[in-house]
């Protein structure tokens, strides 16, 4: 069931690397792991984690940092096949599974053209105002409409696939891939969904209504979330790290993407052992 | 997204009907229902609605009755292609969502072969105790395993295509269809499920490790649940209707079954307008 | 247990009146009150709903309104002893549970001085930010510490007389008197809390750490929550409608305000047939 | 706000030990126990776990075992002013706070007259049936109606001081003091309830409807909860421990103990430290 292949020979020349910003033992950690590279006959290419996409020739992206960083790294390679690796510069984190101690027994792996790979759905999205589409970066994570600095609760109107689901009064409502299901969803009362479901998982923070319960729908759903709020405040946030102000009546639109990504996996951790670390579950 | 697909010209001649036991109201419905049939040519068959198989060569197997006869029916026409129709002689269900004023225009649809059927996902189980395989029906909702008469937690160990997930102790575990995902399992905090959406969850009911959250994995997964509690009372139940106590050891297996079960929609209503008449959704 | 109490001939001669905002038809309902009061030879102020403090000698505060106008009518009288008489001109309200019909039979009774009174708990609280307090409104419902526009989680410290109780990393906090139970705190997961017991509610919103739960703590305790995130956006807000931005280390001092507010409630509903019908109890 | 007082000269001479029945390590530290104890001249009393009082003349009541120990032990000396003091065999308990190390400090320390004691509300029941009372055990948790080994849910009528509140169909339903309130109750959802808090928390366990929230009432609350369901298995537990069968129609009345709960608490630790400590707070 887990979601893996095993690449054969693939010629890993090109290298690019995200390192966290402002983190100064980091840059120890990328600087040892660029000579290393370098000894291994590599290109190494430096990827500023903020801005701009990546390098198409890329044969690998290694990012150095958390959860953060590896989201904002899978928007700079939208569209593209180049696998993540993601190294944890703290403590685990649900997408950058490797320690900064795995780093070169993983990568030596990887060189050797043994390694597991995940293959991971993400979601597209756009705003419709006044009948324009404004395209919105392509998310790993989630789509979250929000109150933002509103001090009440917004009204928002379900559709999918054109059909009417409801509407509803609440701080905002997380849209999600199975990945994000771990991530914002999940603080907001929301079920772990395996990577390898396909689903889009809705989740509703803070709703006024009880009965609004996270939902599941087909990864083929078009889901698309309607602004009824007329105030200053609201907005889009993708991944939550890129923001959209949203006007009444602006529409939401959210599919799952053509294109997965492809994430590089621990050998040594299975996607639950992962969640026990993280969720602390097992101990008494 | 909605699983439905449209039948052309089946000829519906054999009808069988089983009613909710001990139902005075539901008889008058089931007699008239019974003439006005005759009157169309049909055979009819009365199924007693709690034991042994229905004939196989129904054409059509009419419900009377709410979601628990339902459940009761579909384990009547288990493995057999025969479609369901529930009738709600109270209230609206999530599986019976004909009423009683629409059971005539509904029937007379159907025999002109215009009508809606859902395919939805069942649920395969069996007891391994000492080596030895004891089959369970198969279920449309659910498969529990519950602590029963016993007062105390029971330890449950959950395993998924053989790989560990986790220990947990609670009440029970509910493992569930995506169509049980709005019977035990939201009473216990799951989410909804789609019918439509490929998966299994898994939900705990009160956890004693608040990081115990509901789970979804794949409808391909292998799902084991070992219960690792050595007292009497433990129980596995089956659509909350078939009891089997359990002993220290023993492995309830659940997987989706090959087979599944056809339901005949109404066309007046969509999955998301049965939630929100369920659920009292958009009232303010 | 309702914490009531009858007034014994209380002269009842200068009223105050406070009409929800841009509500045309709720102007009908005054226009016809105020004649109907001045038949009764009483005196009628009309009092702005947003800013200022009302007349303190009125014998009677009604508000005309949603249970948002009755949050804004309870600071407009904060520190007097004036009660309140809550009309709720669309649906029932928590707060204001009395309907358009029932204005006039409501207050005969009450000039007859046969009426129940509730007094309230309410929080008094200030933000102290390098060395100098600054006092906020006292809130009948809840002061709430909040990301705000921030697009990401905020960090905040919570100490109770002077222990430190724990740091969380959450959307927010809700800190809620009895009362408060019912609003925002309960969309984030709070339990309801009788308007009688002698408590003070902290409720996390979408709370990282999935065991941080809703804790009740006396209503003697001296709440401390400091704003440890370095961002701006993060507001505090008194019953979700005076906001306050707040910087890295604001400290939100929060406790019961000596004074309580007086509440006429409606004779013929108890506190659990308002909450059976707000959340639609008891239908199945 | 902690409920403590300072205990002066008070003379320890008669010293019950309860140890956790079938605990072969806790034997070894109950013989190292006793013989400190002798050699302090203290006369000791060996007090089996699970039945009958202790003897009313005891200076203090050392509990070895987990919290299940400490619950039983309560009931052990109910109605008594025995002080109680917990020692964890295992981890740390919620009522056991003094770990194994700690013994021989803590108990210097008491004999100095030098410690803290928390005074617990404790609830009091009786089954009524056909007119009949029948006591049920004091306790100091909770006591729950419950569907035992029943498979489908129960139908469970609520009244308030002989005011209807509601009437559900769940589980079962948990009625517990504020220090029962992170045992069971937290499973089911409830809220975390200081103990020095006068309440009652009654926390729904799988509520058909979803809308059901745990909800605290005064401690002054009369709480009587009648069983609706026509069938065996329904049972009520009194700390989890003891339990009781329930027939159709068997009210069971819950009231606040007029006699609290002496515990003797650990001076290095708050409240809230057990609560980051037991819940694993404050990790990221």
């Amino acid at each position: 069931m887990e979601p893996i292949s095993l690449f054969k020979a693939v010629l890993m020349k090109k290298i690019g690397i995200i390192l966290k910003p402002n983190h100064p033992e980091g840059k120890a950690t990328l600087d040892a792991l660029v000579d290393w590279l370098h000894k291994r006959d590599k290109e190494v290419v430096s990827i500023p984690p903020q801005n701009g996409l990546a390098p198409s020739d890329l044969d690998l992206l290694i990012v150095l940092g958390g959860d953060g960083t590896f989201l904002s790294a899978a928007r700079r390679i939208e569209g593209m096949a180049i696998p993540l690796l993601g190294v944890n510069l703290g403590s685990l984190g649900f997408l950058t599974e490797i320690t900064r101690d795995e780093i070169y027994v993983t990568l030596e792996s990887i060189f050797k053209s043994d390694f597991l790979e995940d293959s991971r759905q993400t979601l597209k999205s756009f705003v419709e105002r006044d009948g324009n589409q404004s395209p919105q970066p392509t998310v790993l994570n989630d789509v979250t409409l929000h109150k933002g600095a509103l001090s009440k609760l917004i009204h928002l109107e379900i559709t999918i696939n054109n059909q009417f689901v409801t509407t509803i009064r609440a701080d905002g409502l997380i849209v999600s891939s199975p990945t994000g299901s771990t991530g914002y969803s999940l603080s907001s009362g929301g079920p772990i969904v395996h990577p390898s479901v396909d689903a889009i998982l809705l989740t509703p923070i803070s709703p006024h209504m009880l009965t609004n319960r996270p939902i599941l729908v087909p990864s083929t759903a078009e889901v698309k979330v309607v602004l009824k709020t007329k105030d200053t405040g609201p907005v889009a946030m993708f991944d939550g790290q890129e923001i959209f102000p949203l006007l009444l009546g602006d529409a939401v639109h959210i599919t799952t993407a053509k294109k997965r990504l492809k994430i590089i996996r621990s050998p040594n951790r299975s996607y639950y052992q992962v969640l026990r670390q993280k969720l602390k579950w097992g101990e008494s």
